[in-house]
């Protein structure tokens, strides 16, 4: 039986390239279905598309319009494939209304040299037991974003004041995550979690939603088995934008992916929301 | 008179939404031509494709074959326009070879909302007569490096002992920078501006070329006149590649623009480019 995860990103060809997906109403979270979902779907479609080729290694998406529950169509169009890598086109509609316009490079992440020299530091997370999990979410925030029971998110203790309107104003959000069900990480799962959390705007007391214009994920291995550790940051809020970055290190200690988005700022009328 | 660089990245209308540009030897490092000077001749393309849209706010170049000196075509296509910014998808070709394939959103720095809480801080570069301009470097370098002529640059005395032989080993790389002739910068030239520094893993005792596979780069506000503060750092070297981020900061200390890509590690054998 394929796990939850599977089925929502099932994609079906029916055309060179072409490819049918449904949007589930269980990814929805405030003004429509949540952007990482999104971009695991895409992701999905290109890995049917160049199926020699098969993990994002980079994947650029630039949001267009709110998507909704129901039919899609996710068109690719290969722009180069030659070597280790294929650069792929990928646009997401519903009906006539484009939704998302993306660009990837895909290549095989189990193929590549085993050098880690890496001098970011892991997430300062303490013990699950010791965190927050979202589960504790107050029932009309889990009816505004249903895409909650879909996984299991873990708060850092100290940043998840914002939930109890004590927002620590660092603007850094981090958590252990997994997939409902046990679903393991992979490369495509890592696309939908880069955009899965709060926007780190929460914990600088601007609760609301925070509509993204591009995001771009890099992902530079094959997660292991095991629960992810994601964090969020912000520095430069500015001129009503701001840009989130995101990592996911796996069990093994090892940042599996990379992400930056640019998002609007929540209006300050939103004040609800968090 | 057009300042060198204007006339660099001008581009000719042939067709709506199509352009020609012819890219300067001068522009030429090691492989190829510089990756940021053709970022800013796309930008300047789509700028003439959605006038009423001037300024780049966010673009994702995905680099697909190393360019060349000579013509080249850059064709536009908008894939949104409407309310306050377009959405551009935009490919470099030379003859039947595409180079870069694009997606871009534009809008009006200008007009956007004049809050700044930016947390980031500001390079720590001593006083310019205190830096190490590239005037300096040897003959050799400038020979495969023409491009160097193209702007003062001016490094951080403790972050350029890879010149020497003695690499930082931290993977920072700081200067102050401004294009010959005092031509200002723009939201355009700050394409350029996000690759034009040596790459990071010089300081890494990793010299040599670092092709890019993706880069993208959100511009963030107009900058202001003067010399800029450019900064460059990775902290995620692995599996053959590695993450370079580059913020540039104007002569006021505002975050104008902040950029990441996804490059190729130099190969150990090329140990002399440095």
């Amino acid at each position: 039986m394929a796990a939850e995860f599977d089925s929502d990103i099932f994609v079906n060809q029916t055309a060179p390239g072409e490819y049918d997906a449904r949007l589930r109403p269980g990814w929805v979270v405030g003004g429509g279905v949540n952007g990482g979902y999104l971009l695991a779907t895409i992701g999905n479609a290109i890995r049917h598309a160049v199926p020699a080729k098969p993990d994002p290694i980079s994947i650029s998406a630039y949001y267009l319009s709110a998507s909704v529950p129901g039919p899609a169509r996710v068109l690719t169009r290969v722009r180069r494939e030659g070597g280790s890598v294929a650069t792929v086109a990928a646009d997401l509609l519903q009906g006539d209304e484009q939704r998302i316009a993306a660009l990837a490079t895909f290549g095989d992440l189990a193929g590549l040299p085993g050098d880690v020299a890496t001098t970011a530091r892991e997430p300062d997370l303490p013990d699950r037991e010791r965190c927050v999990p979202n589960s504790m979410a107050p029932e009309d925030i889990r009816r505004i974003a249903p895409m909650m029971e879909r996984f299991d998110m873990l708060f850092h203790p100290e940043q998840v004041g914002w939930a109890v309107g004590q927002p620590s104003g660092n603007g850094v959000i981090s958590v252990w995550f997994r997939l409902k069900d046990g679903r393991e990480p992979d490369p495509i799962s890592v696309l939908a979690v880069v955009d899965l959390l709060p926007p780190v705007t929460f914990d600088l007391g601007r609760p609301g939603w925070a509509p993204t214009l591009e995001l771009t994920a890099h992902v530079r291995a094959v997660p292991a088995p095991g629960w992810l550790k994601v964090r969020h940051a912000t520095r430069n809020v500015a001129g009503g934008m701001f840009e989130e970055d995101c990592e996911v290190w796996d069990a093994t200690g090892r940042l599996v992916a990379q992400s930056r988005q640019l998002a609007r700022l929540p209006r300050r009328t939103t004040a609800t929301a968090g």
